[in-house]
């Protein structure tokens, strides 16, 4: 299982996990597009001495020391933004040790502190990031101005620097085309909600981040309080669309989850995008009593590790697109067998 | 099980049955088309009191005295022809108790005898039709021409009046996109190969019928050693082709096979069509061991009654396409369950 999502007493219930972060960067360096190797080495020694005093334990890897499919891997089990394999010169990350804290060095900014929590907890996440960020900023200036806050590298994360990400599960609002709407709600309202392809796109297995748009001008608790509000009447549509469904339309909603459930049981090759389609109607199909035995979360946990980059690290081997959905669809199989009689 | 299937020591392999029928109108009578009502009775009558004398067993059915799920029944169990249902006011024909033996009366000619045998058995099928044939001529005078031979109401069964069609079972010519070749091939040597619409579809389940074009000019003989020796050269390349898919191709076809073996054990709902497609790749799967357990035949059986009016009939009900669908995935499902463990 993946680390961050091991936590029994947090239910996921459509939402799947949340993510808070925060940017900040060092006063007196220049950003990290424009620095160089020497200004680079001598801001991540300042960082990295500063959080060896952190009772916290966390492993170190610079970007450039890891291979393709171990970078890309930190990005599918969601610890590391694609974008700082961007800068794999100066790109550099902390883990701390249970999953749940990331510190990338030189992404956009000098520092991206995230938390990573399962299930909906912008509270406690906050509580994480503030509290890495006050022990940090004890001993190092950030880039503060009065006015206008943290300053940032880009200037859609100037002032409180901080993102909220709610990563949700939305099969039945997806399913019944009501995505579209839902959008332009959410936009109206200063937030936006994104597919795996970025905002407007569909969700790989109905999986959609919803976050702030703004930085400026709120305080971290009236954008916590914001984002909490909507999301949970998200949540409502969501569960309202699947009572539609479980009311009018029952048969074709049972059809759809069990031939999901059929498939992903007994195909011999498939592909990411296909797998993730059967999982979320799989998902689904636990949380409407449609589905036996198996526990959401484990199908969540499944979505992470059948990610390409994900399945070549386990085998550590290099592999062609062929031979991972072979190995995929076996290893989705080997693990659907401990549900088994 | 449908009756005429029932032979355990007749073994499938590739080819489903063998029908071979024979074209007859009587002596001094109008053709179908253009009787009246008084004449089809009088000729009604003659079969039927010259095949009360036979010894075997039939039960009589007129058309016009069956309930439309009915007739569609009898076509899709191959009982009789479609062609039949639109003579409904003269059109009546007779089934011999084990279902291998249909007479029937004013389809296109007078009389249309099949014989219907499961597997490859040109040879018994043309034995029973040509023993039948033998004992309604001793006491009625057929339409016949000692040149052209057996008269008919359409030229192209004049002649010998014989028509053999092979239903085979072709999924790996289907599915490597070969069928196009063997069409021009069968159609050079005086035969036709038929899906389920007719010439050039395809065909529902990957069945084919294979059959000769012409009666004319040829003897009963020379008729069926030729099919018989081109059905052969047709298994032939059937095998050879699975042969390359299993050398070629194995993960592919153990993928497409074990899909549809999902499918049809958990959808909630189906057509005609893509049951069809299923059953035909599990089929395939048990031919090439791929499944196990389940009997080729049992496919077969279960390709015939899963079809729209056979659902309907064996409920009583008449349904709308939805219902049937629903019903169809629970037949199945229940026909599969004999196989668990």
């Amino acid at each position: 299982m993946a680390k961050w999502l091991e936590d029994d007493e947090i239910e996921e219930d459509i939402v799947i996990s949340t993510r808070v972060r925060i940017a900040r960067n060092l006063d007196r360096f220049k950003f990290p597009q424009i620095m160089n190797d020497s200004e680079s080495d001598q801001l991540t020694n300042i960082i990295l001495n500063r959080l060896k005093e952190n009772e916290d334990n966390y492993k170190f890897f610079k970007v450039k020391d890891l291979d393709e499919k171990q970078r890309v891997s930190f990005v599918e089990n969601h610890l590391i933004s694609p974008q700082l394999l961007k800068s794999s010169n100066h790109g550099s990350f902390l883990i701390r040790e249970d999953e749940r804290v990331s510190i990338m060095i030189n992404e956009e900014d000098h520092i991206r502190l995230q938390a990573l929590l399962p299930g909906l907890n912008m509270e406690k996440g906050w509580d994480i990031c503030s509290t890495i960020d006050d022990f940090i900023e004890e001993d190092i200036n950030y880039a503060f101005d009065e006015k206008f806050g943290y300053l940032t590298s880009c200037p859609t994360n100037v002032g409180t620097g901080l993102r909220i990400s709610v990563m949700l599960h939305l099969p039945a609002i997806s399913m019944t085309g009501h995505l579209k709407n839902l959008g332009e709600s959410l936009r109206k309202l200063g937030l936006t909600i994104r597919g795996t392809y970025g905002e407007g796109s569909k969700g790989l297995g109905s999986l959609y981040q919803i976050s702030n748009q703004t930085t400026l001008g709120q305080s971290e608790q009236e954008i916590l309080f914001k984002l909490d509000k909507i999301v949970k009447q998200v949540i409502n549509r969501e569960k309202g669309t699947r009572n539609f469904l479980e009311n009018n339309r029952r048969i074709f909603l049972e059809d759809r989850i069990l031939r999901s459930y059929g498939i992903i049981k007994n195909n011999r090759q498939i592909s990411t995008e296909e797998a993730m389609n059967h999982l979320s109607n799989i998902k689904l199909g636990i949380d409407m009593n449609i589905v036996e035995k198996i526990k959401s979360k484990d199908i969540t946990n499944l979505m992470i590790i059948i990610q390409p980059a994900n399945i070549q690290v386990d085998s550590n081997k290099e592999m062609d697109r062929k031979t991972i959905n072979i190995e995929r669809s076996k290893l989705i199989r080997d693990y659907f067998k401990q549900w088994e009689e």
